[in-house]
């Protein structure tokens, strides 16, 4: 079950070819394609078929050099680009490389971007020796040398790019494959409140439900108030998932011996990093007068009154620590805090319409500077007393790290 | 369950003020609104929330008055899309009403569309008793008299609205509320082949599951492998919906006493015909060689080769009938060809993306022309032998229509 596909972001000045070179990748005339500097202005997304290699999101960056007033806004939007791609083209032109370029290259390492570096347009000027060495002082990127017009160069451009792109991307990443077996019986619980969209299942839901059965299981969908009426049955589930915001409930109808866990902490290991999370949540017991707790929600979702991020969870941390804490909350892909040591905690959501790449870029600078994380599912297990039980079932695949005491880790 | 929202058309000559118009409707400054003649070209789709009315989709077609080379195109665009909203509103200003405005009442009326006439822009000149009288002339619909200049015009203009918007709108439509009781325990048998996309449920499996537990039912959702595990459980369902593909080999397993539909079965009755469909389904075996049937597809999905719409049913009619069969395909909303004629049968997909007002106006020419029509369930369950166990739920809810035996019917 491949969960998102690829994001690859094409780089580079005006006119370098750009647009041609997603028409090369794609077999299709699909971007605006004109002599004219400077045609595309804003990050363009499209999702498309890359030839040979599957279904891939292109974003089609601004001519960044343009370094008029407007030109400042596009390199920003650029930056913020690297940000979300799971790997990157370079493309440059007429044997041009230089400080612009190498700005690009230093975002790509400090993101951990794969990048191949693609000098266009030989049928007008190959690419010299002198530009190859000045790369290289730099970078040791693939750098290879074609012409959009030529489409037997298409192969080369293809081969190398699947050189980088991170193998996560595509492998079939399961929600519960390792955790369950053919035939088991899963027991998925669904929260019904004034957030849950009319007529339909939430994105998590429908995923988890289709990996159960692509398992070969036996999926059992009831709301909390069927919950009795299904154990009548006699029947045993192998794994119960529920709604995070239902815990407490759910917990006192469930007989103690069943496997419990949540969509959202299932998509914490999936998308999100799980030991960060499993050493971030108890620091809430940490948390002082005052502590300030950013709220990271990666899609800008239309927010009801009692919305989890908004309402539930700051309600619930309050009355968990007993503590005055001041919450900020950033949603969307918008930029992270310059001030990010001022947070005492983060609270990441699900992030179940991003990639990998882009949750683990959100997260990774707090991570890096020892700020504990965590995420909604699992804030939520913790102030309702429920952590240990909903996050057992992933102990056999994580051991105490015993190097790295400063952050309490439960036990291996 | 709402299954889909209101699609309200907005139709009117060039700069009659369509674009405020949708401004006071959504209370927002959403669409490009400019003094120059004709800003908008293109019919534009907008999602919106009406004021006091709820979710809509909001059309607003170009200034059809715009009699230009691509002022015929733009009236052809228009005509279309009365062929696809609910209701519409009619624009006039500066008491111009002629023969254009005609043509569109004439449009509405042949599709059934219900409307009211807006004359705007009364800050500049009211509404004289002589274009009210020429207006009744061909229409006896409601006529008001606003400004999109002045907000207190707004609640006039929503409450003679919501006299138009057909009921069944925003009624809580269920898929199979009336089919079951709270606790019941509703069996889904899901196909995963490779024309089911990866990792997701669709939406019509999506939307049943939901309404199950809308309902109070305990869902159990697995695939065909999994039937005889489940059954071993001792547990009997209230009914088993299942993909229309795999009819033969579920009920091959299923005990005869258990009741059992289909996805696109359900979904006939939701959003198409399906007194049509029980009386056109049995037309199968009156087909001859040398006739034409029509496969309409409502969505342009990415269609894979064995896709149910061009392979699996055309193969399977063959085989049923024994007889040489031409196959015309209509996919998305195109327009229908001008000779229906020529066809002896149409199969209409489950139309699970559209609404059912378009539906309704795909198929209803041929229904009023007595040419049978069925759905791809209907279509599959027939030539697999189950026809009469598939639909049977439904009898209890239908007569047999003695006073139209032209069409051979179930017995009721």
């Amino acid at each position: 079950m491949s969960v998102t596909n690829l994001h690859l972001g094409i780089f580079g000045r005006t006119n370098t070819g750009k647009s041609s070179l997603i028409n090369m990748l794609t077999d299709q005339d699909i971007s605006i394609v004109s002599e004219k500097k400077g045609t595309t202005t804003d990050p363009v997304k499209k999702t498309v078929e890359i030839f040979g290699i599957g279904p891939a999101t292109i974003i089609d960056t601004a001519g960044v050099d343009d370094l008029g007033e407007i030109g400042h806004l596009k390199i920003q939007k650029s930056l913020e680009v690297i940000r979300r791609v799971d790997c990157a083209i370079l493309l440059i032109a007429g044997n041009q490389f230089g400080d612009y370029e190498v700005r690009l290259i230093d975002q790509f390492k400090e993101h951990d971007v794969p990048y191949i570096i693609v000098h266009n347009k030989n049928d007008i000027s190959k690419i010299a020796a002198i530009t190859k060495n000045a790369i290289k002082w730099h970078t040791n990127a693939e750098i290879i040398d074609i012409s959009t017009l030529n489409s037997t160069d298409r192969d080369l451009l293809i081969n190398s790019l699947k050189k980088i792109i991170p193998e996560t991307v595509y492998k079939n990443l399961t929600l519960i494959g390792d955790l369950v077996k053919p035939k088991d019986l899963i027991l998925i619980i669904i929260a019904i409140d004034s957030e849950a969209p009319e007529g339909r299942l939430i994105y998590p839901q429908n995923l988890t439900i289709r990996d159960a059965i692509d398992n070969h299981c036996i999926t059992v969908v009831l709301r909390e108030d069927e919950i009795e009426d299904f154990l009548k049955s006699g029947l045993t589930p192998a794994l119960v998932i529920t709604d995070s915001q239902i815990f407490k409930s759910v917990t006192e109808k469930l007989p103690e011996n069943i496997p419990l866990t949540s969509f959202s902490i299932l998509f914490a290991r999936l998308k999100g990093n799980l030991i960060a999370y499993l050493r971030g949540t108890p620091c809430i017991s940490n948390l002082k007068n005052g502590d300030n707790v950013l709220i990271l929600e990666s899609c800008t979702h239309q927010t009801s009154c009692d919305d989890i991020g908004r309402v539930k969870i700051p309600k619930k941390l309050k009355e968990f620590t007993g503590k005055r804490l001041n919450f900020k909350i950033i949603s969307g892909l918008s930029p992270l805090p310059e001030n990010i040591d001022d947070f005492a905690l983060v609270i990441q959501c699900g992030g179940c319409m991003v990639t990998r790449k882009q949750l683990s870029n959100r997260i990774n600078p707090f991570i890096k500077r020892g700020i504990p994380v965590t995420n909604y599912g699992m804030a939520l297990a913790y102030v309702n007393g429920v952590f240990e039980r909903v996050v057992s079932i992933f102990r056999k695949f994580y051991e105490y790290d015993r190097n790295n005491p400063k952050l309490p880790f439960i036990e291996g």
